[in-house]
């Protein structure tokens, strides 16, 4: 009997885990995991986010597919806090993952999932990281991925998933074109989506960020926790940890959780105003990985910001670059303009009074600049 | 008093530790760090390399300029393993450092001691990957750098290393035409020369490599290391922490220690045969990070090869991008051709029956893909 089971993220509904179920059948809306009495505690023989104490969907050890994820530094940004007028802001250096992002948290326990279900081949679509970082981890454990990604997607994200051995597909159009074409392809093909943005699975690895900060922070957690917001997988990753270790009685609080998109590109921003707004194909941000129109899981964003009393901005393009040369100039830390995007987004939630000087601010560095070169 | 002196590594006469002293007074041979009686251990407010239990230069914590280096992830190579028909290779994914090379290390040490010694502007020079480490910490520390790199580097690693805010210079020719330039420079501008290949201070950062694996492999330590040898910062670096190790009595044997060049800029692998080679203009290899004709420290990577009973040998172009693709679709880990090299070598040294079918391999694996793209 598996110590798992799928639950509707909106009716509660509850089915069986598997690897193919990505919507509840009643209601159509994305599945969350949960988890029944007992689960296995796999950390003995692990290091990184395997070795924290973590109710984890994989039963055997054997078939976690691993590359060291997690455990990525946290670190005192003075320099950065003088510029902002903060005393305590602390970078989280997601950029130092195996395959350069955030991304490698959800995927390790995705794909090791997938294996020990039996899959064998996967299909994704992806903005650039998360293909890379699925392309990895299927190679590392033998099974065969169909990355779908926008034709726009930067050369050096293109390359890197090819690297890696993926059957890549270029897609014209927008970001959210990709995802139907891998939808298509994978039907079509009788293929296993192995979604960043719907598989529960990946909300399992994206949860353990807040288990690092808590164990790095001592005790002493910080006010308010400032990260872009494309699908929003760690937003409700951090949340869903930040609650686990709640009602497990290790914390007592949560932090903030403040979400921030591009001017251009903000379904999550627009909705928690209670505006409205539809993606357009021509809107345009250098902030790639959160160029998403339509996030599916849109109202798990909104539950988790609104529940920890966090806010959603946006952030236009000059302030992104901006703050991705400070953060390289000032801190030694070449991030992407996706990562670069939480920091104007702080700067916007100081002005606003929803940060006071005296705050605590942590700041999850997402992704490696490398991946997006800086053209001049 | 500084609890710290440099040593001829040749004539070993001794001298205050300073910043810019590179050579010997007397025989003009590269210097070392010793250390007195007494050292600092910094261990207790830091995280990565600087919580380890090893001696430092750097007297105050306030000047440790730290971008959460070290910690890397050290994991069993399966499928790899399984194709070199070795039971167990070990990877160590330096590449997960805060610049994507393993020259985070040597460089958080030097910026570190420099700033405590009130040095304000550097000079470097570098084939890419010091360069941009020596740029991020030198950002982070508030101290200008210039930096001179070949003007054939991969576009990659000059914009990151232009990122960081430093002064880049780029020259024509070969690598150690970008080592002239630099040393010219600094001496017409009274520059201090802050060099990842001559510094003391640089190889106490790259033997806490050694401190890592010993403790990552809880005293089951591997019988080979097998690393691309450049300047030989790494392996110079090994051999130090564990001579360190030993002689503290925590560890009984030393591994022994292979340096991996290519075909193309051997000097190392000649010199260790016993064979005359000088360097070559026209000499190319895919291994940007290893093509360096003629390494200061050649007599102490010697030393630490014939000491710990290792070997030198060559592989060819074919060979590492074979490997390089083997590593990317098989372990799921994307390297530069230099970190490939590494792995063309133990299959080498296999076949010429240095390294056995039951022995353990570990090969630290330096530089990130992304900073040296595979073309199509």
């Amino acid at each position: 009997m598996s110590h798992i089971e799928f639950q509707c993220s909106q009716c509660a509904i509850r089915s069986p885990a598997n690897a193919e179920s990505l919507l509840c059948s009643t209601c159509q809306s994305p599945l969350e995991l949960d988890y029944l009495d007992q689960f296995p505690i796999l950390r003995d023989q692990f290091m990184g986010l395997w070795a924290l104490d973590v109710p984890s969907p994989v039963h055997d050890p054997a078939n976690v597919v691993s590359l060291g994820e997690g455990n990525t530094p946290c670190l005192l940004l003075k320099n950065l806090g003088s510029s902002l007028g903060l005393k305590s802001v602390f970078g989280k250096f997601e950029f130092q993952s195996p395959t350069g992002s955030f991304k490698d948290r959800g995927t390790t326990v995705l794909i090791s999932a997938l294996k020990e279900l039996g899959i064998t081949q996967v299909v994704e679509d992806s903005s650039g990281n998360a293909g890379a970082s699925l392309a990895a981890y299927a190679a590392k454990a033998g099974i065969v991925s169909h990355v779908f990604v926008p034709a726009s997607a930067p050369s050096a994200k293109i390359q890197q998933i090819m690297v890696y051995g993926a059957q890549i597909h270029l897609v014209d159009g927008t970001r959210d074109a990709a995802t139907k074409a891998g939808i298509a392809y994978a039907k079509n093909h009788g293929l296993c989506i192995a979604s960043h943005n719907m598989s529960p699975y990946y909300i399992e690895g994206t949860k353990t960020i807040a288990y690092e900060i808590v164990q790095q922070m001592k005790g002493s957690l910080p006010k308010h926790i400032v990260m872009p917001v494309g699908n929003g997988s760690l937003l409700i990753g951090a949340w869903k940890g930040f609650r686990e270790l709640q009602s497990r009685g290790v914390i007592s609080t949560i932090p903030h959780l403040h979400a921030i998109q591009s001017e251009a590109v903000k379904p999550i921003v627009a909705a928690f105003a209670g505006e409205t707004w539809a993606p357009s194909d021509q809107a345009k941000t250098i902030a790639g990985g959160i160029t998403v129109g339509q996030p599916p899981r849109l109202n798990q964003c909104l539950n988790a910001i609104s529940h920890s009393k966090g806010q959603a901005v946006a952030v236009t393009d000059d302030r992104i670059r901006t703050w991705q040369l400070a953060l390289a100039q000032r801190e030694g830390i070449y991030a992407e303009p996706t990562s670069a995007a939480a920091f104007a987004g702080v700067e916007m939630l100081i002005g606003q009074g929803h940060i006071g000087s005296r705050d605590t601010v942590l700041v999850p560095i997402t992704g490696m600049g490398l991946k997006d070169p800086v053209t001049a």
